[in-house]
């Protein structure tokens, strides 16, 4: 059946590019009022393409901002249960004068399609609309599949929990099938098993009732810009590790298989401070970059303000001093804990007479996803037929908070399979999806399907 | 002479009291520039005034803002000259609503007559044109006198260097008489005979080449916020005192003489706390609050900023963090070493890959008259007639650019005499001034110009 299938969509090139070039026409930018209507537009798209495939009960939920598209396709008893994420709206497109070409107008340049949201992520969401299209053309979809595509993700989905909070049994499933990822590159597939969670804070320090005059109190009062630096240099040891009591105690180590596995991800340490123009690569002793940025814990200062920041001189010695900091968390760190560890490192090292306060801005777990799993198994096979070379299995450092949310409230996993490539320019001017992907996403949504309902069947 | 002078005075309060509510009722705010006239029709009044004593040559001395009120009155041959330093202009009297009465229409209150310059410090150099109306109705000035006013001060004194260097041999003279300064309290009159010295400073530091994505990046290449606490918190050790390398190399040792004059100060350490609204003293070991703020130097964090200051979460590992910096100096520290000594700690301290760049904002040094002097024994010995009791040394921890000035330009020292107090609310709202010590400023003034004149004959 997949063979068919594949074939269906390989017959349909040419049609498929148009239509991929129509959807991405739309300008389905969230954060900008004036795109209300063709963020609108865009899902109805969206919910007829479905239809046109023979989904059941399409429709747009309402939420307090952007509609999810939900349909459903139940008719493979026995099989799982597949909820397959992505997002149907893009960024916006400024600096418009950087791009070569409009951004909504969908150009070909050597085998890449430019558009804004090619890559993040309407390629992966039109690849798995093609691959739904190709499997119900031969008949039943194998498994049961249920679609919630969102509009807000490029906004922080500010009302994706209490839709999955009130629609929990309508979106009931044993895997989610997250759209919105990538791979390594284009000759080398890969799967993401692990995300960091986060766990954000802001801490404000006083000193004095007002900010005081520099030149009259300065050597008799404690200042605290220097109380806050104090603070923060303590909060690392000359291992790179971090210091908070207790931080490491629930991290989840790394096994010689896992580490083995992550040795495979062909990042080079130089290539990586070249893109981040940084000189010096610096981390928890005893690690890879590769294994510091997914798989171990970092904490990291994210903003500090205080005192006279604008131009010249101000001889002030300023009552408050604030900061953003925040722990990239990895399986099974509890990022409640990681307040209560701040706290106690405040209360022990914060010095006489100094008043502090602690604000925790968001707290999401990180996530790990058993890289044996019957789904991961779909995936990771569909990826190494499709591609001819078996997928690298990687940790992102990042945090992808729907993948935590579905972990969270409905108690499953999420597999990350989706065809962006690291230097896609997402959210950047001349966003493209390199098409050969595109066509080979499509071929490997069908393949995991047809995995997937080959395993429960066997 | 100096009786009959004084007798002139006190024969006269009521005509005084009008004319100094006649000054103060001028809006001489020099940063606003719809009191542009009112800051130029105040200089002409003090001309008149001058003029009405006797004193020759009087002028509006143009600058690239507001004159330089002029008079000399070189008569006692053998003599020393006094150059004259205040300032007629005001701070700006907002918050309006915040005072009881009108800040331009003088009210006395319980022997303080409250008005927008009172203390600040129209008070003083109203002590001292009736000082010399008095001296002059008895004949000529038993000292050479210079006066310069400036209408500046409120700003900063932007012209006043210039007009310094161009006026040179016109404001030659032996030592200058500042009337800008203050008493320890109305039963206590206090000099000034130190001031500290200001090297102001801004660094930045950048580890990468733009903002990075903190969940990607962290934990894999170093955070300049971190570096930049790191680098801050280093700059005092436990003792206290500032590491920077040779920081403390030419600073001027309290002798044990002076420790016990500055012992003298009735400045109690939790009056020093309610003032900055702080619970706890900090400073160097071994230094009592009198003697870290005004005796020895300091080095403060007057403000830092880097990565996301806004509301709310932004997951940004920033790719450069800034502090602004000032050492608060003594004699005999050079304002020019502090530049040299924080390259130096940079330089050894950065982190590898931390790229680090430091301005000097300002650098002026601090200074410290003789108190032995016989132009500080002449205003000493004034002011302990005049009150009935001695006065006391004090060392003030700001610094007064003008002072620095004449010594660096002209090579003299400045006695600091004036009457102002530390409740007198300057620069704020109800702004007053002791009317008794407006009246005991007059006699000061006049036993300063007699004592200095005795020692001279002597």
């Amino acid at each position: 059946m997949s063979e068919s299938a594949i074939q269906y969509a390989r017959d349909r090139q040419d049609a498929f590019l148009d239509q991929f070039k129509q959807f991405l026409a739309m300008p389905s930018i969230s954060t900008l009022s004036e795109h209300r209507q063709d963020v609108l537009d865009t899902a109805e798209w969206i919910a007829s393409q479905l239809r046109q495939a023979g989904i059941d009960g399409v429709q747009l939920i309402p939420t307090a901002g952007f509609p999810v598209v939900y349909g459903e396709s139940l008719k493979a008893p026995g099989a799982p249960t597949v909820l397959v994420y992505g997002h149907y709206d893009v960024q916006p497109a400024d600096p418009l004068d950087e791009w070569d070409t409009a951004p909504f107008e969908p150009t070909i340049r050597e085998e890449y399609l430019y558009a804004r949201g090619a890559s993040d992520m309407k390629g992966q969401l039109f690849a798995q609309l093609k691959a739904i299209e190709a499997l119900a053309a031969q008949g039943d979809l194998p498994v049961n599949v249920k679609f919630m595509f969102e509009g807000e993700e490029e906004i922080g989905s500010p009302s994706l929990e209490a839709f999955i909070d009130q629609e929990r049994d309508r979106i009931a499933c044993d895997v989610v099938l997250n759209c919105d990822s990538m791979i390594h590159s284009k000759d080398l597939p890969s799967i993401t098993y692990g995300l960091r969670g986060l766990a954000y804070f802001e801490v404000t320090l006083r000193t004095a009732a007002k900010d005081l005059h520099s030149g009259r109190f300065g050597g008799s009062v404690r200042n605290p810009i220097h109380e806050l630096a104090a603070l923060i240099a303590g909060l690392h040891d000359a291992e790179g590790r971090v210091t908070l009591p207790g931080f490491y105690d629930k991290v989840r180590a790394l096994t010689p298989d896992e580490r083995e596995a992550l040795a495979k991800v062909p990042r080079k340490d130089d290539a990586w401070l070249a893109m981040a123009g940084a000189k010096a690569l610096y981390g928890e002793n005893g690690y890879t970059t590769v294994e510091r940025t997914g798989a171990r814990p970092a904490l990291d200062l994210n903003g500090i303000w205080g005192g006279f920041t604008g131009e010249g001189a101000k001889t002030v010695l300023p009552a408050k001093a604030h900061a953003k900091l925040s722990a990239r968390l990895v399986a099974d760190q509890d990022p409640k804990d990681v307040l209560g560890q701040l706290r106690a490192y405040f209360e022990a090292n914060a010095a006489e007479g100094v008043q502090w306060e602690l604000h925790q801005h968001s707290a999401g777990p990180g996530a790990i996803m058993d890289r044996y799993s019957p789904y991961m198994k779909s995936a990771t096979s569909a990826l190494a037929t499709v591609w001819g070379v078996e997928p690298i299995f990687t940790r992102e450092g990042g945090s992808v908070p729907v993948v935590g949310m579905m972990q969270q409230m409905l108690g499953v996993d999420s597999i990350m399979l989706g065809f962006a490539m690291p230097d896609d320019g997402i959210h950047g001017p001349n966003e493209r999806q390199y098409l050969p992907n595109t066509w080979r996403g499509i071929e490997t949504y069908i393949r995991f399907y047809e995995n997937l309902a080959g395993q429960s069947r066997g």
